[in-house]
């Protein structure tokens, strides 16, 4: 939308405008009952007065392409297209509002499309700050890749082979013993949950998950008919159990969870994997943080599990590069089986091409070497954010010193995290990931992410929260 | 599975044998109720003879960890588990089977399997063969392609800018208009399918489809609980649309169709969209080989498409790589909004490097210069394939002359093309795809690609499939 009228044209700003409007209902931009965008912002984008703009909508009003509801806008009308043309045409919103998907929630919405702007402070984001992606190293390696015919074709239903015998290797050195047979490569750990929740569970079926969860910013197994139930681990898992009735699967972060950052001690490991066996309950373990440990770390669930009862998951995403969409499942092979074959008709396989760069990286060295310089890197960072928050945010809030990973769950003593508050601070470019989209009623938390805003981001976009909370403290 | 029995052991092979297989059941790899491989493969599997197998399984049946089932094979026993130790452990067999999604009919998994073995003959694969893919170019071009940090991050929501300019550049020279808004990047056009099925259709809407229809062999509409229906273009459609009721979509591929490499004339295309626009059915335009046309070539369908009615999908995957794994819709934008948004809940966007790969490709003209290239060894491929049928088939079959893509859809006289072909021809490791995959009622044709196999292997191969069809001519 970089349409702007031509000033020194014949037709009149106001003409041209109306034509532009109606264009875009011809071409189904704008379509049947979709509301369209306020006045205030076209004006905007169209660089004109906004009474420019009122006279050209009231206008299209009046010829019946566009009508106002009571008190919630304009929109298209129903007629518009019949109008335009003698020619039908789909009514597109009415397929989007009756799809089988669920609409994303609105803050997790925003907090996508904010996360495209470049202006904006992200003091909340899941990833790693462009100073910390390799790219250089990246682009050098892609020199030293060559390619097999074989390798660029259609991909083999569980992935390359080469990447997965690199894979069982690293994960060998983590306690977890497993062949090829028993991983299948994904695009990213969340195509892992969309393929479980499609693959292994009935509608109807239990997802547990632990108390503040990243399952509830995204919604693999709610899409798919799944109930979702909060349990805070095995304090309360055991009487739950017994009143299940039908399937279930339990979902958690051990290690470096998303959002709280916290690990569970190999003791709580221990005593939830045995919880979870006995009661039958497989176990899906997200375990993408698991290198980023600062210290010496503690082990996966996977490697205590000689059962076959945990899923594992694990992806290159938080420690090479997102944009690869590289991620792993390693199970038991008929699990294996059937996930690959519903991934081969979901997309047929992952890219070829990111699968070779992760086998070199794996295979020469690089990949070890990288995240180790990582690892350095953003306990720096951690060191940094925590300087900021104990200056700042002593007296208003508390929070864990992080042992690695991305994240510091940061506790407000008062319940002042809402959607007011993320609204407020994104109106002074500063994008926060409030602590709702991970437990519906948590009015205390924000997650902050020490891997994404820079240095000064930091110091910046915390000072103006900072000053943000002051000044609603202080509002009437 | 590439364990055997180590012959200079002390423990005698029936027994690693037996431990083996506790082993698998302890792991999970077979588990409860499933049913394991028949002797033979174990046999061939592990190197022993069968005698050996069967002194091994019957142990395990008395000890309770397995049990015949009468007419159907041996089978993992539920109590299996519970007898190797004392501890209780998923089903995961159970889980598999009540999965949402439906597993893959047996010949199209039998295809996807033998399309992974290296010593088979491939008749019908619809893939460029290893020699047209440019193995070497690409590689070659890896070491030009630059790197940006914020490249290698996840993605936008709708792809990389700079490849849907560039396909937005390209799109324009079909006659297509449109803005990179317009355009969203999906990983691979089988991809564009699942999102157009979750996204812009209630369950039990109706998706139409042409007579053969690649749609069969895949099964995105019906796992999300769309009706699929078959109609022969223009004649029935009038008349079927009348009595619809509810949503529904038309699907089609008007340019080298597949399975049956025909092209709608310009003519067709334009009465098939007025019927469709009147009766506002919007159309899925499959269009992955239009580039691919011999002669001239047709335009597309979208190319007519003032209204917003049609949803256009393209691919890399049958010109340059199917590794890539890069595709696209072309559609208005609030579609293009609704299927991003559900694109990020699914996999968080294609990989980056693919799309700068693709990007770096369509820019500096690489791809225009591939893809005329390829054209001209497609077409002597045709040449040579329609050859070796007017020698050896003209007696028993009859094919149109392809005019572009990959396929020759050939029917034979007979009703001979059945299962029972099938896995004949797949003994004398010849893979075909037989039109039953395409349409369940069809026994008269085969797809027969030319893009796959080698000459060499066509000559045989087709030798191959006149005699097995004599054979069975000549059979009591």
């Amino acid at each position: 939308m970089d349409w702007k009228p031509n000033r020194h044209a014949v037709i009149s700003i106001h003409r041209q405008i109306t034509d532009r409007i109606k264009a875009l209902i011809e071409r189904g931009d704008w379509s049947t009952d979709m509301r369209i965008p306020p006045q205030r912002k076209l004006a905007e984008e169209f660089g004109v007065n906004r009474s420019t703009i009122q006279t050209a909508l009231d206008e299209l009003k009046a010829d019946g392409y566009l009508e106002g509801r009571v008190g919630s806008g304009i929109y298209v009308t129903g007629n518009a297209w019949n109008l335009l043309m003698d020619q039908a045409r789909p009514n597109w919103q009415r397929h989007i509002e009756t799809g089988v998907h669920k609409p994303n929630y609105h803050t997790i919405q925003l907090i996508n499309d904010y996360e495209q702007k470049d202006d904006i402070i992200r003091l909340g984001t899941g990833e790693l700050s462009p100073d910390l992606l390799p790219a250089r190293e990246l682009e050098e390696s892609l020199r030293s890749i060559t390619l097999d015919a074989r390798a660029i074709g259609y991909s083999s239903p569980q992935g390359s082979i080469k990447l997965r015998e690199a894979l069982s290797a690293r994960l060998e050195k983590r306690g977890i013993t497993v062949s090829s047979d028993n991983i299948l490569i994904v695009s990213g750990a969340l195509q892992a949950l969309q393929l479980i929740a499609v693959g292994l569970l009935e509608e109807g079926a239990t997802v547990f998950q632990e108390g503040p969860s990243y399952l509830n910013s995204v919604h693999p197994f709610q899409s798919a008919g799944m109930r979702m139930q909060a349990v805070n681990r095995a304090e309360t898992l055991s009487s739950t159990i017994r009143s299940l009735k039908g399937q279930s699967l339990f979902y958690c972060v051990p290690t470096l969870n998303n959002p709280t950052g916290y690990s569970w001690t190999v003791e709580e490991k221990k005593s939830f994997y045995t919880l979870c066996r006995d009661a039958r309950i497989p176990i899906i373990e997200d375990d993408v943080y698991q290198e980023l440990q600062f210290g010496e770390g503690s082990p996966p669930l996977k490697a205590m599990d000689e059962a076959g009862h945990v899923l594992y998951l694990g992806s290159v995403s938080k420690t090479l590069s997102p944009g690869l969409r590289i991620g792993w499942i390693v199970a038991p092979t008929p699990v294996i089986k059937r996930l690959a074959d519903i991934k081969m008709q979901t997309d047929y396989g992952s890219s070829a091409f990111s699968q070779e760069i992760v086998a070199h990286w794996m295979m020469s060295g690089r990949y070890d070497r990288h995240v180790e310089r990582l690892r350095t890197r953003l306990q720096e960072r951690a060191e940094r954010m925590e300087k900021i928050l104990l200056r700042q945010y002593q007296d208003i809030a508390t929070w864990n010193r992080p042992s690695g990973g991305f994240y510091i769950w940061i506790r407000f003593h008062a319940p002042i995290v809402n959607k007011a508050l993320f609204l407020k601070a994104l109106q002074r470019k500063v994008l926060l990931n409030p602590g709702y989209i991970y437990d519906p009623g948590d009015a205390h938390h924000i997650r902050l992410s020490f891997a994404y805003a820079s240095l000064d981001e930091m110091e910046i976009g915390l000072h103006q929260l900072r000053k943000i909370i002051e000044e609603r403290r202080d509002a009437p």
